[in-house]
């Protein structure tokens, strides 16, 4: 084969993945593996799951196999932060057993054996995300980019003139911890009022039951906004406005062309994204920022990994 | 002589200064002009208070005189903003009679009959007061910084990876329009609670008038702190507080080592700062975020100047 091959490994608070993905975007069949993560495993246990899904992949890399070793250019890692780039190293708040960990090590540890020398990158999760929008996702063609995830938390990345922004120490695209106007929800960083603690799926959840809703799931508030219950569309409307409101502000102080939202909970209904962009409108004397498009993300389920795969296959826009 | 110059053109809301920069971020000592601005002049008084600043500079330059032209490098414009970089025009909030006004053109007129062909570099002023900041202020060898300039209104600048940033419109840095958590303010922007509407000098004492502080300006306001008024100390922490969360907010997204913060309201109180860095430090989860600095900056009235004029001579960090 002459197609070219990265790694790909996306390490999250539930399970962590591992494929080969083409220069194209696309994960080669069969070559996707996947582990459990979480709270309740060791540091050990932690290793043991990347071992596991980077032996599924290396099974397919060999003089002799699928892949040729020559065709595999480099591991992309995109990982569940906090993380410390300078060392290669994460924390990811779901995992606190992986306390500064050094992951790039173990990863070159397991696939330089089977591939030597190629370069291991690691990023936030939400940089890779951003990065898999601006590939093959709702982000293509544009400069400059937030990409945002709104899940169980509020994530994302940046693309600034045409360059991913991991920052000194790579936790840049935290958008989830700007704050919202008029919002003091604690927030388990230690701020009040940030965006992950107003609008992601459980707190908006949360603030339903406060108001009467009774339900337990972003689907089941789905649910209930698809049928008109009232206190379902106005906890929809409180978070799409925080959302647009954090945009807003992050528009302000960067200048975005395009941004591009997916994660579970934003699939809650499409007026998430009508209260969103109405927010953004209402800043009316700055055209810069009422500019922008807020789109859908375009990425499947692979997103996590394709991105991760773009820290090699677009090396050129990662910093 | 041997020294290389570059032309320096602030234009803001109440004056346009322009002179003589050297390669230390010095300015040449005779050579800075003013002229009057605002809002009550015609775009064709702004236009011939640009012309009669920078043909005082030009007086300096010729074969005969001071200055040779072939040591001119080039003309930095610092300008109020909004700008609208791709046609290098300017749409100052304050001069509204300049509507997407084509300033860049209007100072290539002037200049290059005296000195032809040099470069002319437009750039928001918040932008250049950055770049000085970092050049011979207090970001000096910091990659990643926030200007600030709290005024009248609250202003600033990025750098990122040790490039400025000035988004794909120019008007990335707009700090003042961040939102802060627990303040719904209007804000002449359209939005509320940002931090312009609730931190500005100005926005500052209305919030102590309103809580029966009398006075007029920051400067009596600076007095009550220093005499120990209890309505001006709420309002310092009030105000710094909200800068402070602002700043972790731009933190969290793109992740700093340094925020110089000047402009004359920064002046109201050490007490200003202090808040600002316990808001900051409330943030404990992420080490990334408490770790940044925040300093007053170390750039004199001569900030906005040296800035312009590191468009040109620190040409390489301007995107």
């Amino acid at each position: 084969m002459s197609e070219l091959f990265a790694i790909a490994l996306d390490i999250g608070g539930t399970k962590v993945e591992a494929a080969l993905v083409d220069g194209h975007g696309a994960v080669l069949a069969g070559s996707r593996h996947r582990a459990p993560t979480g709270r309740e495993r060791s540091a050990e246990q932690l290793a043991d799951s990347v071992r596991t899904v980077l032996d599924g992949v290396l099974a397919l890399i060999g003089p002799d196999a699928a892949v040729s070793p020559a065709s595999v250019l480099g591991v992309g890692i995109g990982a569940a932060g906090p993380v410390n780039l300078a060392e290669a190293r994460v924390s990811p708040l779901n995992m606190p057993v992986w306390d500064d960990y050094p992951l790039s090590a173990l990863v070159a540890d397991i696939v330089h054996p089977v591939v030597p020398g190629i370069p291991v990158t690691l990023r936030l999760d939400g940089l890779c995300i951003t990065l898999a929008e601006h590939w093959v996702g709702a982000a293509s063609g544009h400069d400059n980019v937030l990409g945002m995830i709104v899940s169980t938390g509020v994530g994302g990345g940046l693309i600034l003139g045409g360059r991913t922004v991991p920052g000194p120490t790579g936790n840049a695209g935290h958008v989830g911890h700007l704050e919202v106007g008029g919002h003091e929800d604690a927030c388990p960083c230690g701020g009040s009022g940030c965006l992950e603690a107003v609008a992601s799926g459980p707190r908006t959840v949360a603030w339903a039951n406060g108001q009467g809703w009774v339900g337990d799931t972003g689907e089941q508030l789905a649910a209930a906004v698809a049928a008109g219950d009232p206190v379902a569309l106005r906890a929809v409307e409180r978070s799409g406005r925080a959302i647009g409101r954090a945009i807003a502000s992050a528009a302000s102080l960067v200048d975005l062309d395009v941004v591009a939202i997916g994660g579970g909970f934003s699939h809650v209904s499409p007026l998430l994204f009508e209260h969103a962009r109405a927010a953004v409108a209402e800043r009316a004397t700055f055209g810069y920022v009422t500019r922008l498009q807020i789109v859908p993300s375009a990425l499947s389920g692979e997103g996590p990994l394709i991105g991760a795969a773009a820290l090699i296959h677009r090396a050129e826009m990662v910093g």
